[in-house]
């Protein structure tokens, strides 16, 4: 029997606390015996890190269909070298976005053809798909402006090109991400961020209880 | 009447001196009177750069498929914000390499699908075709010899990336080019090089007058 690949993403727009809950779920993971890696999109390759610096320079502007192909480029060299090889070696990983990103940010938040999209995921992706993806939901205004505070407060920063998008954008790609789980539910879980990220860990280490 | 669009491309393998053409050719147009935009691949722009040094870093290892999405982001950010803007605005456009390098390099060079190369150069380049593109056309054993000892002269450095490769990846490019060029006579019209750059030059000069 070929063994299950355990292949998790976690998906959310800015200020949705995904990187918090993955160093969380992580550390579940890993109490129960598993190797865990926890890597992010785009980057977790030195190709794809420089891929990233170019993504979130605000002084470049890249064209949205620029943009795509840069994420796609970021993906096929880390689904390539780095997430593939892991789970063959029966890691857990679990990754801080993936291919819905695209849909809800290059889809739904830039309208490029959603078709075209979706193509190039299974390309890059090599048709890897999630076992189970938790999408963070938080509205948009929210999210923004503690990823702001946080920008700020910690690294004394302004926010980069992304976050700096019109809230318009922003939910668009709540609507992209909301019509990505209509469309899969089996995959992809909706779960809302709660008053606390130990709350919010809660809820999502429910759902992987089910797949472990 | 639509004006005719003036988009030339230059194609050939490392050594075939494409750049010195490209260059004389610029010169004959603007003694013939024309604004001439004189570009390259991947290139042209800030964000396209930014690509290029991915792209021909000895250092990183992009994989194929990663390689071929970077091209392409940098062929739409090149199209959209430099070569469209300066076709409308009348100038003749002539670029160093564009869409049959991707053909030839990524898909008989690496392997990767030619249909599917044919899909991304398409939307990438917005569906621009050159109305001449001309193949310098040299054996590689000869090209690259005589580009590395460029490099090495005038610059004191050793050859990019794709400089490096088996002398039979560039065969398999220049396979890539002649198919290409057998696949479309019309635009596509093979210059063999010749013993000097200014005979090479009168050779594209020629095939340049019948579209002016």
């Amino acid at each position: 029997m070929r063994k299950k690949r355990l292949f998790i993403t976690i998906e959310g727009g800015d200020g949705s606390g995904k990187t918090t809950q993955s160093l969380l779920l992580k550390e579940y993971f890993e109490q129960k015996g598993h190797s865990v890696l926890l890597t992010r999109e785009p980057g977790g390759t030195v190709v794809a890190e420089a891929i990233r610096r170019i993504l979130l320079d605000p002084k470049l502007r890249p064209v949205p269909l620029s943009e795509l192909f840069l994420y796609e480029a970021a993906r096929a060299q880390h689904v390539e070298e780095f997430i593939l090889p892991a789970l063959k070696s029966g890691k857990v990983v679990i990754c801080d976005r993936f291919i819905d990103a695209t849909v809800a940010y290059q889809g739904y938040g830039r309208k490029l053809s959603l078709p075209f999209i979706q193509r190039l995921n299974l390309v890059a992706s090599h048709g890897l798909i999630p076992i189970l993806t938790i999408y963070l939901d938080i509205v948009p205004h929210k999210g923004l402006s503690k990823s702001r505070r946080l920008n700020k407060e910690c690294y004394g920063r302004n926010g980069d090109r992304i976050e700096g998008e019109i809230i318009q954008f922003h939910d668009n790609v709540r609507s992209g991400y909301l019509g990505q789980a209509e469309k899969y539910p089996e995959r992809i879980k909706i779960v809302k961020t709660q008053r606390t990220s130990k709350k919010t860990q809660m809820l999502i280490r429910k759902l992987t209880d089910v797949i472990l």
